[in-house]
């Protein structure tokens, strides 16, 4: 951490933000420029707070030098984490695609989903029980009975479950039907969720917000891997800016980015990022080809009748054909499907 | 709600549309245009659900007319709603000071800040017990212990108290020693949590997500209001923008344009809204020139050792200097303060 | 175009926006509504004026129905634009590689850039001859001799040029020199310009401003198309969020999004629009997957020494890498490179 | 500045970076922590080009210390810059407003609101007589025309004229009209026109461009001023963000940042900053309560049949109220109107 003591600081200033820092128990580092002097902090800057120093006297701003996140880093572990479960590898060669409903309706509806997404070639099954809505009077979510129709569906097609849990209570209910807990978008900075699922013994596939940056998203992460819970996958599902002919703007560049910082499997929603059904293949397509570990895509097989996300749904035969483009994709960059 | 047809789109495609529209119980209005055929839906759109409809043959895209909100709105309320508590009346015309420390660090610290804001004429004290941080590793507030170091600042000093609630099973713990239960920023599209604020027995002062709309805030407040609970406060704290200078950007425009849509008093955070406490006075004046009918305000006895948002928090004597000037510019705009 | 009606809108005032939008020329189509009365403007909508009608006596607000740009538009011309020239066709099979450096330096500079991207397969070069940059006291250019050296490369190594022209005078020198005129994001909506190059005989690129809406890129392609230059591709470099990790944000989804809205050729530059060197070859790979009919990407021999974008720049062999990754894409995907 | 060596750099590539700084003539500073290695590098940082040092081997990022603009911050220059012309003082005590059209239209139009806005108080008359639009099939102004008929007004009021500039070659024939040359929000960073106003000896009003941020409009105001120009004031006239009720979002907290950093007058343009008339009254008063120096408002007497920003622009009646608050709310922060 650099301190930047404003033009015209005096000694006696400089003097007593070096010992405060020192009483820390922080060595320090003098150097007098020309226009600002500047005080390197030495050590873990991390419990430091930046807020505090830039109050002190004669300072002009706190310049951090460290990512604020560890356990995340590759600093801290090198090698990509791969997430197991039941022989599925998340974060290996293989690229793996989620698919299913925004909400599970029926289970006429998501028995019949599954068997499609399955037959194209998805292995993870996605579909929301308890639904976080903007508005009070639209679909809310089946609860209990969406969570039971998942377990339905599991069984009778072996994909694994992946669905959202929305409060810190519902973790222990909702962690026996999945096999990965959802953290939505809105609750990428819900802390006491973020520690309940970093205390529970599955996955977690955490959603970054869409006005969340990448440093927050990993820090959000690291409320997580703090818990002791390390199966944890991100997940970039668009972001807000000005543009509005698109529901959310993909940010594209967030693939290749967190594979640099962070260890963590990366998995990419383009049905949110784009909001709209006809932009999705290709941009499912661009995911992998930046170097996406995995696909979350919402396919519906009435999106004129969905309760939630018709717009941004694809049909099952239009899924299929999305599998099969994206396996040549894939192996044009050195990966499977 | 406005149907537009795709350009070419078929007479079968538009008697399928108007159709359909009409099961659901709305009568249409159909306008052959020169380029584009529309389709008006006459009724109360509110549940429809847009994303269906897209997907319907020739449909090209959806223009909802009316706001999606209706309990918040001018036009179900045209008068303003003033809420009332011990004498306090939030909405009318006095405006009204809640200030205070971003967190509750100690007993010495929180009653001797609050002897301060009372002195300088706040009526309301702001302090957090749990605190929602973007980091892991930085203080998450004492919790119970600060619910009662407030309780026994508003003993002392007949201040009321605003304080946090961030999850759904809190609220009546919280709602035990606060007069007012605020809804912070990142758990503004928390449905859960509105719904239990929805149900409790106190004033809500509900705070605008860093990421949402004047529009997504007024649907979160239907979701309060919707529950029952009609003492309900908004709160503009700025929003993020691509400037990096201030922490987040004061939408000053919100204040007047949400004195036109909704009936709900409007209170300002400069605090959040510049994130430096130098910009903290001028920004509050602005606030109560635009017509806002409360500020909340971080004030720190010593913000160079406070455990967060010392960067933005107001020495007691400065507030005090703010309080003077604040009276004078309420004035000017015909109110109190 | 729409008219939304105020609630309580009087019969007196529908009646007036009827009769003011009749002597205009156009037919209406009142539909009264439960909550709100409409009236459909009839015909090409463009010409009207918005902010004037909804200062009429009883409007609430005006709803748009169809795109503002036309010449743009594929309802307009439903087939692909493609720009031919010197045997290489932009916006048809083949993916256009632009390659070189950000700013021409000096003669060897250029001169060895050019061999290396055209012996990887770039078949167009790019470099700045006139350099708009954010800092009066950076480096501005070799303006007229830095269109010699292009000129020059151009002889020695077959490739073609492309250059920015920054004012409307500039044109016609600009012109001597260039196969491709190109309009930099800054100068997007400089409007004089726009014009400048719509009356020249030259192909155009055009790059989306770091705040510009895909609308308002089309309504800029309107003034050049207007002015008859009909030889015009669009570029997508990323625009402005809150994200800091990187320059900009690449918006991926633009590029189907464009080829559904626009004929024109979709090119990205993912040098600006990731703004490291890291992430342009990811980022480049899915441009290609996405659908992108070229890519502009900045190429330095000595980025360590480059007088501008040093740090997005990519070293030759890294451009040659990509160059045979992008190929595999390319196919995997339909086209070829 | 401030260059941060990756986790794991060698000795060696510390000594190289070492030696190439102090071969550019800079004195260096080496501290060493636990996690990173830091150089500080000492002197005048601006001409150095952080792209180049990003890319030296080992380099993970640089961190700039000193703010990049030079003449137009306090430190260069602590007092106040005062505009002066025709015994107007623009950034003294007064706030001055600056009202009419957005557009000259016609002669008695814009003679009857120069009278209007002269009568209510109004020292400068603005009017555009070259007007960017974002569609070709817009009014584009009365270009010379326009700028004779604002002769015309001043000689009639003795108000002073400020209108646009759009091209460098436009300069001296605008000049010869306009009191204060106005760069406008879409030509902030056309530093060809920048260049062009620093030469002139007229005053200039620079605008902020919709997307830029606070720095970017300080050097934009670099350019004018290294040419010469100290005449220079700066305008805050709306950001881009998400929000979509409002036509921009007026960034309050740039009044008072501003004043902050640098010594030139600062002028708010609540007009654009909201694009509704029905907000600008109370924003314009937020804004003399935050500080500005001057607000620039557009006034029409015929707001429903103006040829251009009819929504955002007040009818002479209400804008003779407004300025009848602003005197209260002027004298209320310690200035006069």
């Amino acid at each position: 951490m650099i301190v930047v003591m404003k033009h015209g600081a005096t000694a006696r200033q400089i003097a007593n933000v070096i010992a405060r820092i020192e009483q820390l128990g922080f060595r320090t580092h003098l150097s007098e420029g020309v226009e600002r002097t500047i005080i390197g902090i030495i050590g873990n800057e991390r419990p430091l707070d930046k807020e505090q120093i830039v109050r002190w006297d004669g300072v002009e701003k706190i310049v951090p030098i460290l990512h604020p996140f560890k356990l995340a880093s590759r600093d801290f572990q090198p090698e990509d984490t791969v997430v197991s479960l039941n022989g599925i590898r998340i974060g290996g060669k293989a690229v793996v695609v989620m698919a299913g409903p925004c909400a599970v309706e029926s289970r006429q509806q998501l028995l019949e989903i599954a068997q499609a997404v399955k037959a194209a070639g998805a292995t993870i099954l996605r579909g929301g029980a308890f639904k976080p809505r903007t508005s009070p009077y639209s679909f809310q979510g089946l609860g209990l009975e969406g969570l039971e129709i998942l377990a339905e569906a599991r069984a009778q097609t072996g994909l694994l479950v992946v669905t959202e849990v929305v409060s810190p209570d519902q973790v222990p209910l909702v962690g026996t039907y999945a096999d990965i807990l959802q953290i939505g978008a809105r609750n990428m900075q819900n802390y006491a969720l973020l520690q309940a699922v970093g205390k529970a013994h599955k996955p977690v596939l955490l959603k970054r917000g869409m006005m969340s940056t990448i440093e927050e998203l990993l820090m959000s992460a690291e409320y997580i891997l703090s818990q002791g819970n390390e199966r944890l996958m991100l997940c970039e599902r668009g972001i807000r800016t000005f543009e509005t002919y698109t529901r959310n703007t993909l940010d594209i560049n967030a693939v290749p980015l967190l594979k640099q910082l962070t260890h963590l499997p990366v998995i990419v929603d383009p049905s949110h990022g784009t909001g709209k059904w006809e932009l999705v293949t290709a941009v499912s397509r661009a995911a992998v080809a930046a170097g996406a570990d995995g696909l979350l895509i919402e396919v519906h097989n009435h999106p004129e009748q969905a309760l939630s996300d018709g717009a941004q749904s694809l049909k099952p035969e239009r899924f299929a054909e999305l599998m099969t483009e994206l396996r040549r994709v894939a192996e044009a960059v050195g990966r499977t499907l």
